[in-house]
């Protein structure tokens, strides 16, 4: 709860405080970030990930090791975090592993809103929030509805795209939905999002909000890597045929990408209103890195189509810094440091308490 | 004009140039490097984008506010950017956005090359000055000519490729150019290149030709993102047929490249051929960067199909250095710091006449 | 001779020691690296590309001229390299420039393990190789065999991926294959590989096997960017038809990529498996940069389909440091510069007769 995670924090050592990540998405950025900053580290890990993370010790202080995921939230755990002085700072992996419940109550002191968790969870939550914000979003149908053109289904939680399916009409929707439910994907209709596909170009940027500096920053941007799909299209048409395959939406990995500067003003206000609605409906808002999800159509209208809440993997390609980063900082600095950073400028203002909940 | 121009530039303070440019393209990247070399900085920006360049005033020493673009060549305003030894920059945007007249006549002297803005603006002079370097182009088509394969259509003025369209017959390229015509985006069919579409891959190449060192230098490469067809082509075939909808190439953003080392010698030979047809027909030649456009064909042809003579968007990617930049300056050297360097080191020489027109 | 070459060795003055290169693929980023890290350079080319390589004359202690590729193992030349105490660096380039027996036979140490070279040569052995460290690899199909799906064609030897051609059944199979044969680029059929076309998304992963801290250390990841088949990927369907263009595979260049994170633990994984194969096949096993070349299924599974035992075009992209280089260097640190790197901490540590065959 927020309540006891803010009095932990009152707590702990400030000069002594760690940055806790879960070993997965993009937990060595976070990690390096914190060990140029001079914080300590920890790392929650469950045992078969050890080998891969102890290449790595040379930036961790500390190993948390976990039966399970979901044992982070158990008495011992948490304990463990607080005797640390640990700040968790979670990602994009960290509700998938440790379930809603936990990420949401845990009482270690978070670096981000914990209750926008609730929201990110919900593909129809996430977009009325867009909405809110004054944000451009796709249509979105209704379970069942017709329409023209292409629609993309959507399954609620982030899992990586995977389940993820395109459909040319009403039938092919339900279609695949229903073998979802036949498989076990979901539970119901409800839990999917139907939305317009809109045509034009996908683009992810990576914002983060500084409530000491109270602005926000653009630190990169990037193109997700799909499989099959991004696969598929060397494919010759001709030659699909035989394939039966059908494409899938599965992210494996992120290329940079640098947007034309002219479209930067409008990414940023993107980027202020979605702090500006997150204030409105969840104060205190977002703290530290979210990202947009996009598609810019050839007019250049920027179509929001979903958005994540906490730090992306998107920003492991700028671990020594972004284009953007620099211009900003003159530094190498990635999104893991820039955490870092907020939390140090926060201790040496005194206002610690305004980047964690 | 050129003359006055110069004379501006004898009555430069040269302790204390500034760089100045226009607020877009890659307006942050000339001046953070303008900055990280130590030469002052000017933004001129209409009032809509003060608010995104704000956010950069770390960046700017002054802000010079127009109503419009086009008011760049006011007496207002080219007074105070004199005052300030104003050294302007062009970018991509340049001509686009004050018109050719007052591009080419201001009399702020320019980091560049003036008298290539006419050539830039005529698809066909451009493609005839590369003829001209012994550089190999696509075949060009008559409007009205029946051709084999592939057209790619476009227009005259550097519009991010909005308008550009494929075409598989001479009916098609009439039809399209018709509708542009009708549509209001061009006077007539005198503005369009009918180009063959060449079967390869694009890529781009950023160059900087320094007079003060009479070397050219590749600062890097890219490949354009270009909205729709860098979207569609992840739509399956099958659904293709749904979407009625036609590519286009409209550029939002850049992607990082580099290039089989093995090619590299005779981009680097294109490079300094255009540098020699820029001087031979346009004395004193081309100064600074410059970027050839091309496609790599299968049997490792260049085909570069159209130019730049100007620092290109792609550029924006290597703010913090470049993997050729690299190899030149081992240190974080952009093209938009490499032009401050060339200021710095034309200052130094006492040579700065020989880096503007 | 592998005794020859550390014989050679012996008789080397360590404080002089220079890293000596073929000029191409990735000598430019070697020579930097070496540079970097203080030590003595040497480029072996043949006279058409000194202009090229003059250009960067800064990087370059000695350039060695030669007549053809072949002349590296001429007596005149291997003396050469041995008094200026050459390690050659092998690269992609290596064994195509100047045939398996002189790459194998020289008397000049090499940093690498010359007897995977024919290992390299053979598409067979290569997977076998794979299979025999417990890598998933793609399903083989017997020449002239029937198949299900698409099917890869591949040839013998390092030819950036000319040739290469999918196919649909098997008569596509021999038809491509008779026409290769025709056309003198094979000898025959025993020269071609026919494996399955793995569905999802090429990945290329950049490794280096420290003998010195008996490490692998990820350096970085790629996809090539090959002709024509990323061009033809942005022609719509319906165009297609008109090009009577088939996809070909030559690699011109490389586009940078980042991976999930949790996928790394299992290519660490392969990466000490490959490791360990070569070391039980051809002690000592495989020194310094390797990769592996793979799809990423959208379960996720990795299959590798071909791997390179020397640096690959693909680090060229990180000349000035990876994404995953600094989280082990936390410094610029190209695959070049860890190359040089690893000599000097031999040297240091008295060990240098173990990074060399």
């Amino acid at each position: 709860m927020v309540t006891e995670a803010l009095e932990t924090l009152m707590s702990y050592n400030l000069d002594k405080l760690a940055v806790g990540v879960l070993g997965s998405h993009s937990a060595l950025q976070i990690l390096h970030g914190a060990r140029k900053e001079g914080l300590r580290t920890v790392l929650v890990t469950i045992e078969e990930r050890i080998p891969f993370y102890r290449e790595f010790k040379h930036l961790i202080d500390e190993f948390v090791v976990i039966q399970r995921w979901s044992d982070l939230c158990s008495k011992n755990v948490t304990n463990k975090l607080k005797k640390l002085n640990t700040i968790l700072v979670p990602h994009g992996s960290y509700v998938e592993y440790v379930g809603l419940k936990c990420a949401e109550e845990i009482e270690v002191p978070i670096f981000g809103l914990r209750t926008l968790f609730k929201v990110e969870a919900s593909q129809r939550e996430k977009m009325s929030l867009l909405r809110r914000a004054g944000i451009e979003v796709p249509r979105e149908y209704r379970y069942g509805e017709d329409f023209e053109g292409l629609a993309i289904v959507k399954l609620d939680g982030a899992k990586g795209g995977r389940g993820y399916f395109l459909a040319k009409c009403r039938d092919e929707v339900v279609e695949g939905v229903e073998k979802l439910i036949k498989d076990g994907v979901i539970d119901g209709s409800d839990s999917v999002l139907v939305q317009e596909y809109v045509v034009g170009v996908p683009a992810y940027y990576h914002y983060f909000y500084s409530p000491v500096l109270g602005r926000v920053e653009i630190l990169g941007a990037d193109i997700r890597y799909e499989t099959s799909v991004d696969g598929l299209k060397r494919v010759p048409p001709k030659l699909m045929e035989v394939l039966s395959a059908k494409p899938t939406f599965v992210v494996v990995g992120n290329l940079p990408l640098v947007l034309r500067e002219s479209l930067l003003p409008k990414i940023l206000d993107y980027g202020y209103r979605f702090v500006k609605a997150t204030q409105d409906a969840l104060p205190p808002g977002i703290i530290g890195p979210f990202c947009l999800e996009s598609i810019i159509k050839d007019d250049l209208d920027i179509v929001v189509f979903e958005f994540s809440g906490r730090i992306v993997a998107g920003t492991n390609i700028y671990v020594g810094g972004s284009p953007y980063s620099q211009l900003y900082w003159d530094e190498p600095m990635s999104t893991g440091r820039r955490i870092a950073r907020e939390i140090k400028l926060a201790v040496e203002k005194g206002v610690v308490d305004r980047v964690v909940t």
